[in-house]
């Protein structure tokens, strides 16, 4: 039976990437595996299939009596619904644990690095395992988004010395040059409806009892959010209602400012003050230095919850 | 800050050996960690420790504000009373992932395979660290513990290597003689109360909202518990009320007939019949070829209980 390698809900390009770079490596290592999705690919994550010339992988909702991979989660709010029903035989992660839990034994590469693929490349040196030249050009691309070009604060050495390695084997001699044309496509949000937008790459957390959503946009300058603005903030709101959330936040990441504007729709809004020391204004909110959803936006939220 | 480095509660010796090698091996990489424990020192442990020249860990209960790597478990009900009040900077472990959740990005080590300290020769072997003659004989124990000298069905190749490797180490010519000599260390249990036998190796776990208390005594021949099998019965019965638990099994290991006997205290024994597909008598019941309480105890029983 062959397992299912699979990323998070709303992937980006670390669950699509990884699930790609995983699934080789357990076909390699006699482990039959098959890369899949949870979701719609964004144009990031299409850019980077396309220039290394992947097709995506199969979309799959369902993994009830299946064996499952899980890449770049353990919150089951991530993860696939029926996850309760199949065998997670691995975990592949770098954030903080979350509440999944499994009935068996299983394998758990989580590291406190920038990005799942950082993790993955280990693993290839692990089992002494090749990195084909293509595959190596995913995983590169998964670690320059994770790490906004190595400008997150979650950025760590091991991502770095990765991505040079992983560079020489793409044969990418200017792999920021690179990481800065995804980005551009990244930015390119004009035309795309305000729902696509919040979702693109949208987290739920569970935060001591409160369903939190968070989404995050990241672009090379915040201008191009001017004419869009209030559509995306009357879309929060209509989300926050729709799910039952307590909160939406939504963060419109300059990676050049290095700094996010929150656009806050939330049930208390005087939350985060208390996490930020910040006092949002018309429900917006300046975090200057704020990059990162994982390091900087996740736990002092939480810790304000709790 | 120094980290802490520690196993479950009621420890047995993968948790003791796995603290201080752990704890050795992150000082040699830079990381300033001590070894500390949940509670007393079986006497198998202390028969390593003495045998290798090591005293016990410090007892240390209280973790609030400190940063604690955690040996052998991912369940909360083995943690630290207060581990939610400390940071879980690593986790290495070889059991079902448990409920244990953080609020930061942390290391996880976790494999399928027979003994934590299995898991810690891949952490030396990853940092390049040299594992000292002492410390590997630790390690050794550990894994001839856990894996019943390889009998049991949680054993891998991977163990098998790698208690290979660290008997060279230790300079241990018959690691399987020195074994049964630590088995037979374990079996001695005459003149010991039947609260501290059942204590001995207790775990409990969370089933389904039901708190389920699971000791295990290994021994090599169960004619040593003739004369106290009556005492411990009285005793799980005792324990299971003490604790509001719905279920208290005591497993008697018999290593060389390879097989258990349960004893069985529980507001349903019917479970046991249901997990297993043999019907107790008298609240006891013989399960042929079970050695081990993590493969072949816990998951039907689980299962049972869904």
């Amino acid at each position: 039976m062959a397992m299912y390698v699979v990323g998070h809900k709303i992937p980006d390009s670390d669950s699509i990437c990884g699930a790609i770079a995983l699934a080789y490596l357990k076909n390699q290592i006699g482990e039959a595996a098959i890369a899949t999705r949870l979701g719609d690919v964004s144009p990031e994550t299409q850019f980077i299939l396309d220039t290394f010339g992947f097709e995506a992988p199969e979309l799959k909702m369902s993994y009830a009596g299946e064996e499952v991979y899980i890449v770049d989660h353990t919150e089951k709010t991530q993860a696939p619904d029926d996850i309760d029903e199949a065998t997670v035989v691995g975990v592949v992660d770098h954030h903080k644990l979350g509440d999944l839990t499994t009935s068996t034994p299983l394998e758990c590469w989580i590291r406190p690095v920038g990005c799942s693929n950082t993790i993955i490349k280990m693993m290839y040196d692990f089992y002494g395992v090749e990195i084909p030249k293509n595959i190596a050009g995913l995983m590169l691309g998964a670690i320059l988004s994770d790490t906004v070009i190595f400008k997150s604060p979650t950025c760590t050495t091991a991502d770095i010395k990765c991505v040079e390695v992983l560079a020489e084997i793409a044969g990418i001699e200017d792999y920021k040059a690179f990481g800065m044309e995804m980005f551009k496509v990244k930015s390119a949000v004009e035309g795309t409806p305000a729902r696509d937008l919040v979702m693109r790459d949208f987290k739920d957390f569970n935060m001591s009892g409160n369903l939190v959503g968070i989404g995050q946009l990241e672009v090379i300058d915040l201008a191009v959010f001017d004419d869009i603005k209030a559509d995306l903030e009357a879309d929060i709101a209509k989300l926050k209602e729709e799910g039952g959330r307590h909160s939406v936040f939504l963060l419109l990441t300059d990676i050049m400012k290095e700094g996010s504007q929150m656009l806050i729709a939330s049930d208390d809004e005087g939350i985060v003050e208390r996490a930020y020391g910040v006092a949002p204004e018309q429900s917006r909110v300046w975090l200057d230095g704020v990059l990162s959803r994982k390091k900087q936006v996740v736990p002092p939220l939480q810790d304000a919850f709790a």
